[in-house]
């Protein structure tokens, strides 16, 4: 039972928070920020160009995150660890907590992984995650400065051989409210904006609105760009350039609609 | 600013977990199990009397669900803190929180809660609490063993001077199929039961369920007894005599259900 023994030694991987001063009620959130694939897990059997690939995490997405974070005055906080050990979106019953899988790479580091090991990543990297951003929002809504969760993703511009249409993806769970008054703002950003694309609630990639906006009835939504558009600093940079005043301008037609 | 030096230096909290080997699926959780009030609060400027009156706490409750976890072999987890400090029932900007006044009582050390006071029970109570709680959860769902939510209360025979007709009530959130379960189960009890008294969802009483259950898709019920049949040991021992049963046929059923 050796990765039983060596997950136990592991984390907790504590998120990280940036700007925890910001003044804004945006909490930006970005779980898929990291591609690092510390011990005892390595690189679960994958090559040097699967580990920077898109299955390993979302290429732009802290970038694009601390961009935003920089121009709305906002607190964010992301994921120390690649989503191939832990995918912090995910239950840890859902397939996609520890993919078999990915697209049309198989992960062999995580093609057998007992019930102790599904618990000590669960430990190792869900929880500390979890348990970070609720005490973030539990403190904000304790002190009456009730957050709105914005999620920050990007997604592959072809995904298994096909071509991706939508630039910019908003998606919501059971609250529509924030979702919509994003794309309503959008049209000023140029962008192919689509509500619930490239996926939607449906597919299960709501988990953390479901765990920590619902339950408290704080507005929130998740944000997805293509990451072909956010593939370097530069780019990233001008991207928040283009979205900021959207997300400053749904927030004030959702607060009015409130 | 003397309360938020004091309580800057209280606890955590931590929840207390009995029977953690249970092989039940059924968690049983009380929030409202203890009526300790420590330092640095102390008694709130409430007398010996009412420190002891469902005010603060769920009389019964705790010794309920002990023998509930006993028969069931069930993992029980209760609060160790009056709910006068912080009722963990509760989300922080929730009115019941850090109550002003409970039914006919005012609670004078809750008069005047500063942001910062409120900050500091929510770190020192709340956030303990449904860490620890949501660990146990995570825990189960990552080794395949979803739990089944099931939180035990107390209620007075007499509110605001009425008194309540119902003994046994059963109250769901989002998701009714156990709460009906059980309801279906308990004639077999002999008492008076009633879905979704004496309150329902509506007045705020479900928040362990919306934080703790819907979000993974958990079952999930909360149960209400009526304090004056579950008044000293023997009669609380008699109540699980007659609950255990109903709360076994009600998950035979609901799983029979899903």
């Amino acid at each position: 039972m050796r990765a039983e023994v060596r997950s136990d030694k592991a984390g907790p991987f504590l998120p990280v928070i940036e700007n925890a001063t910001g003044q804004s009620p945006v909490l930006l959130v970005c779980e898929h920020a990291s591609n690092a694939l510390p011990a005892p897990w390595g690189n679960l059997g994958l090559s040097p160009d699967q580990t920077r690939a898109h299955i390993a995490w979302d290429p732009g997405a802290l970038g694009l995150a601390r961009g935003l974070a920089q121009r709305l005055d906002a607190t964010l906080i992301h994921a120390p660890v690649s989503r191939l050990i832990y995918d912090c979106n995910r239950a840890p019953d859902m397939p996609g907590a520890m993919p078999i899988r990915s697209e049309v790479h198989d992960i062999p580091g995580n093609a057998a992984i007992s019930a102790a090991e599904r618990l000590a990543r669960t430990q190792a990297v869900y929880l500390p995650w979890a348990n970070g951003l609720h005490n973030l929002i539990a403190a904000r809504i304790a002190q009456g400065r009730r957050p709105v969760i914005v999620t920050i993703h990007s997604f592959t511009p072809i995904y298994h051989g096909r071509p991706r249409a939508v630039e910019f993806g908003i998606i919501h769970d059971a609250d529509p409210t924030l979702a919509r008054s994003i794309l309503a703002a959008s049209p000023q950003t140029g962008l192919n904006a689509q509500l619930n694309e490239p996926y939607s609630a449906a597919d299960d990639v709501t988990h953390t609105l479901r765990l920590h906006a619902t339950p408290y009835g704080l507005q929130n939504a998740m944000l997805e760009i293509r990451n072909d558009l956010i593939a370097d600093p530069q780019a990233e940079a001008a991207m928040a350039d283009r979205l900021a005043p959207v997300l400053a301008a749904a927030l004030h037609a959702a607060k009015a609609a409130a």
